[in-house]
């Protein structure tokens, strides 16, 4: 079997306004599908981080992908996931995940492993999971992701999506905003993503979270770096209890060796809340150091950006190893991605927490899946006997995507000036902010 | 695809008397050779340590493994690979590979693993290490491994084999018989078993292999744990300009804290040369306190106990990221287990050193793949686009290795009882001896 055509769609879909402490989204997320045709007119699929950058990284890497064998180019092209460093300053820390120049190279990758696998599994009739070591569970189970946001639904002009959610700028809209996703996903347990308002009313927000939802929710928090050593620890204390029992800290500061000093100053006082992360740690390379501090007690992994399914896979074990707790970071996607993280999820015994994703947020009117969007039930993604990941293009859908992202202005993801643009002139992501 | 027979075949194999500090290979080494056939007629095959209990762990397998899909089989049993803690003084320390308790169920799962993997590979028409990632290198590159031995080419009565290198009981005669070996099969770099002879006769035997075959060639010593810490402080110090340039020092003393001892003197006077084993660290249970003493710098993996092929790829990750070389161990085998050591190298981005092979020993008579023994050429397993493993069984051969093993009285690996029958009826391993 040979690859013999490759083709790179950039498209544009639908994504609220919501809240972060990178920012604000814009109207549209950037996605790439990538399609992998074989000489016997299989075709596989994967989708990553959208833009220019990725589409031309991957566009450079098209003379050696066709004409390769699909088993084998994720060999050939291994150079890219191998002798990835440790972080700088130029990393996640600051730059949306998929802006970090750090893993340019293993994210590139990740979308030709995925869109070999696929092309593989639909090629012998086997489900992706089941080629890298066969499933250990059929049901993955995702995290419900509420967002402070603002009122929209995405897309602009004639385009604009229906806000299903509505503002959330407060306690009790986002606990609104989650009992509605709980209702029709059926999560299990809920990721809260903060750094947005002041710590108080965050706080004040997990516990009315805890209040309506019952004792046996996991709740878990990540406001992206943006608190001080002391603020993360008074936020830890507060909420000693209501991130107990699954629950997590996620990223409350930046950089690992804040991170120890706030795991040491919770442990200190018998708080053992775990901190979690996918911005102080994103590579291999980050890891002993991480480990020596004992700074991370959680990795959120993700097979976009950390160099595919196999090394995740890899993570997984390490951190098993060690210790070390694993869940999955997500970004504004569609069917394709999150049927990735499932398979891959679904291969991976070492998986401690549900998953993230944002799919909630994203719209059928945008989904490039045949038959529409993927389920989430009871808030898990069944992995079924499809070969592949399971999923098939909609060529109509994918043709509006691209339309999309002709039309619209966004070429990367820059959440600081979509800030200045709708909310604020003068903002600036201040890290740390409290 | 459904597996609908799982066939254990248990052999025997001519062996030589080799020496270690284990004490004297018996006339025959044990195997066992494992078939699945698919309800297509495709069968997968592997082999793995051989007598009694290895055959009866696969065995109480089979009600789980017939029926099953080999794409699924390694996900279901799963289990059998997760969860291995440290090691402890019931481990390779004292008792032969394959006859380490704690190693019981991944040495089951890897042999099953193969046997699914080629089972695989043959029936999509793929090599191996092509379905486990992709292939890295074509040619995966073996050490010559010298033993002290006896006269003797191993079998017995009527079925003794021609001893094609003689006795080695002088460190000329070990050269000879290096230079043999080299000869034969190319071989670029050479691992010599010690801990048989006083350490002065080993130390003087590197330092004659180094005059005779140059400067280049990396030469690495394994004496099976059975030097104090001072004796292989002062082996290590006398050899230090011979282990240089590729070479190592393994396992010169048993136990993590022997090692990290034997490491801190021999770098307090300068002297960088690795450590290596597949004593203190066999499963990854035992890593986490390897590293926090710096007790090993380099790991020889094994896919037969280590869990299988995927497990090997996911230490040599952990390996990579923790600045610790990998090479392979090996033990009396046939072609199938050496071309599936060829697979997962292959496969393998980070193996630092040649791997491990006791090929050389066995005998064309006792090969049970078809078209005789498997080629090393330039010291090199030529991986090819044969399907699976690249070897098929010879079914007349395999029966004559049944009825050799039905002959024999052996049931299990035990060269001390073999010192103690054939060279010194008081014979003890004793750890340290020097």
């Amino acid at each position: 079997m040979k690859i013999v055509d490759m083709r790179i769609h950039s498209i544009a879909i639908a994504d609220p306004p919501l809240r972060s402490s990178y920012g604000l989204h814009a109207p549209y997320a950037l996605r790439t599908i990538l399609e992998l045709e074989s000489d016997d007119g299989i075709i596989g699929i994967s989708e990553t981080y959208g833009g220019q950058a990725p589409a031309e990284a991957l566009r450079q890497l098209q003379p050696q992908v066709i004409g390769a064998d699909p088993y084998r180019l994720t060999g050939y092209l291994s150079s890219l996931v191998e002798g990835r460093g440790a972080g700088s300053e130029r990393s996640q820390t600051y730059l949306v995940p998929g802006e970090n120049p750090l893993d340019a190279t293993t994210r590139t990758y990740a979308a030709i492993e995925v869109g070999c696998l696929d092309l593989i599994g639909k090629s012998v009739g086997q489900p992706v999971c089941d080629l890298i070591g066969g499933r250990v569970r059929d049901q993955v189970p995702f995290s419900a992701y509420p967002f402070y946001k603002h009122a929209g639904g995405g897309g602009e002009g004639d385009d604009t999506r229906e806000d299903e959610y509505g503002e959330a700028l407060t306690p009790e809209a986002l606990v609104e905003q989650v009992k509605q996703m709980v209702a029709k996903y059926g999560f299990g347990s809920i990721k809260f993503k903060g750094g947005v308002l002041e710590p108080e009313i965050e706080i004040e927000t997990i516990k009315l979270l805890r209040q309506e939802l019952g004792p046996d929710v996991p709740l878990r928090i990540d406001p992206n770096s943006a608190w001080t050593v002391e603020t993360s620890v008074r936020v830890g204390k507060a909420l000693a209890e209501e991130l107990s029992g699954g629950g997590y800290l996620e990223d409350p500061v930046a950089g690992l060796e804040n991170m120890a000093e706030v795991r040491r100053r919770l442990v200190a006082e018998e708080i053992l809340t775990p901190l979690a992360t996918n911005v102080a740690v994103t590579s291999f390379g980050d890891i002993p150091r991480s480990i020596e501090l004992d700074a991370v007690q959680i990795i959120l992994c993700d097979h976009h950006y950390w160099g595919g399914m196999r090394q995740v896979q890899h993570l997984a074990n390490l951190c098993k190893v060690f210790g070390i707790g694993l869940s999955m970071h997500s970004n504004s996607h569609l069917g394709v991605s999150l049927m990735g993280m499932a398979h891959v999820a679904a291969a991976t015994a070492h998986l401690t927490y549900a998953c993230d994703t944002h799919y909630p947020w994203q719209s059928e009117k945008d989904e490039v899946v045949q038959g529409g969007r993927v389920s989430i039930v009871n808030g898990c993604v069944q992995i079924g006997d499809k070969p592949g990941l399971g999923v098939e293009l909609d060529y109509d859908q994918l043709a509006r995507g691209r339309e999309r992202y002709e039309k619209c202005p966004y070429r990367k993801r820059d959440d600081e000036s979509e800030m200045r643009k709708h909310i604020d002139p003068n903002w600036t992501r201040t890290l740390p902010r409290w």
